[in-house]
């Protein structure tokens, strides 16, 4: 089999929560695997000199709409979170935690929960404990879930993400990078599927 | 016949351009009219408290490249411009004066020769003299586009299509609105298809 796509995002990232649905079956459809990676955007945003989109005059205002309506078009259920952006360490933490602790594809079915509660159910996923609620909910060990979320290497593990996403040219999400190949943008999907069939 | 479509642009955004190459087909295929608004996108940058895309670091490396991959997906002839980007207040005078004087039709040509001129065969459209040859390459007369270009008038018109332009919430390019909705970008044409199918 061919390499993974790496796909780096930021649970507070819109965008990154299409891509997060769509993503498992584009690479499936192309005999890959994907790599899930959770990282800061607002360390991408610092290094690179830019701001969430939301926060820019005019700007911000159409991105809300486009939001919606970028939901609508692909048939992406979507509700604007009642705060926006949120800090998303807990829920990156708590990600890497259990693709570690409990394995790879249980921490993708929490990063879809987490994905779900932030942009269809208006959760408040910056509050550490609910993402511990979200994890129990899908089965996990709230405990350990907790410990796991809280400890060192953990939160280190998600500082080398992040220095690791900027290392290779990551400045926003959802970012893509396959066989070397850089993505930018869920918009950008239609070109991923393209370069995955040799068509590019 | 349903209202047209307003297409903003900026002679120097290549995503502009390749809009510029697309957008008549998408009117005409879904029964509206196009209205070409040249504008100066940097205007519109310094309301907003963006920069061209180019300027910022990590990401500028990847615009380029996105450039040249976008213009490879939908077939459209595209060389990275030997200087970028580049003024184009005397290119959009050009067509400014070329619609009010001689027609809406020849100011759609000659701006798609602009573009192709910019985007494919490296002219620096920023010299007035460039645009000129460009005009005359296309049967505009010389002399009468280079004292309308210069003209008051002319120099007013563009500066209120920016003015228009940003009191419309318009902070990017491509920029389209029609029956009221805002698209920028041209990777939304296929939202704005939708849109004028009724399909979303």
């Amino acid at each position: 089999m061919a390499g993974p796509i790496d796909f780096y995002f930021d649970f507070s990232s819109p965008y990154g929560y299409f891509a997060a649905t769509r993503i498992e079956e584009l690479a499936v459809n192309n005999g890959r695997l994907v790599n899930w990676h959770p990282v800061l955007l607002g360390v991408l945003f610092r290094t690179v000199g830019t701001a969430p989109l939301t926060t820019y005059p005019v700007k911000g205002e159409y991105a809300f709409h486009d939001f919606e309506r970028t939901a609508r078009f692909h048939g992406i259920p979507y509700n604007r979170p009642p705060r926006f952006p949120l800090a998303t360490q807990a829920a990156a933490r708590a990600m890497l935690w259990t693709a570690q602790a409990v394995g790879e594809a249980r921490a993708i079915e929490l990063a879809q929960a987490i994905f779900r509660a932030m942009f269809v159910d208006g959760v408040a996923i910056d509050e550490a404990d609910e993402v511990l609620r979200i994890g129990a909910s899908i089965g996990l060990d709230r405990d350990a879930l907790a410990a796991g979320q809280e400890s060192e290497p953990i939160r280190e593990r998600l500082r080398e993400e992040t220095s690791q996403a900027l290392a290779r040219g990551v400045f926003g999400a959802p970012f893509m990078i396959v066989d070397g190949e850089p993505f930018w943008g869920f918009d950008r999907f239609n070109q991923l599927d393209a370069w995955l069939k040799g068509a590019l």
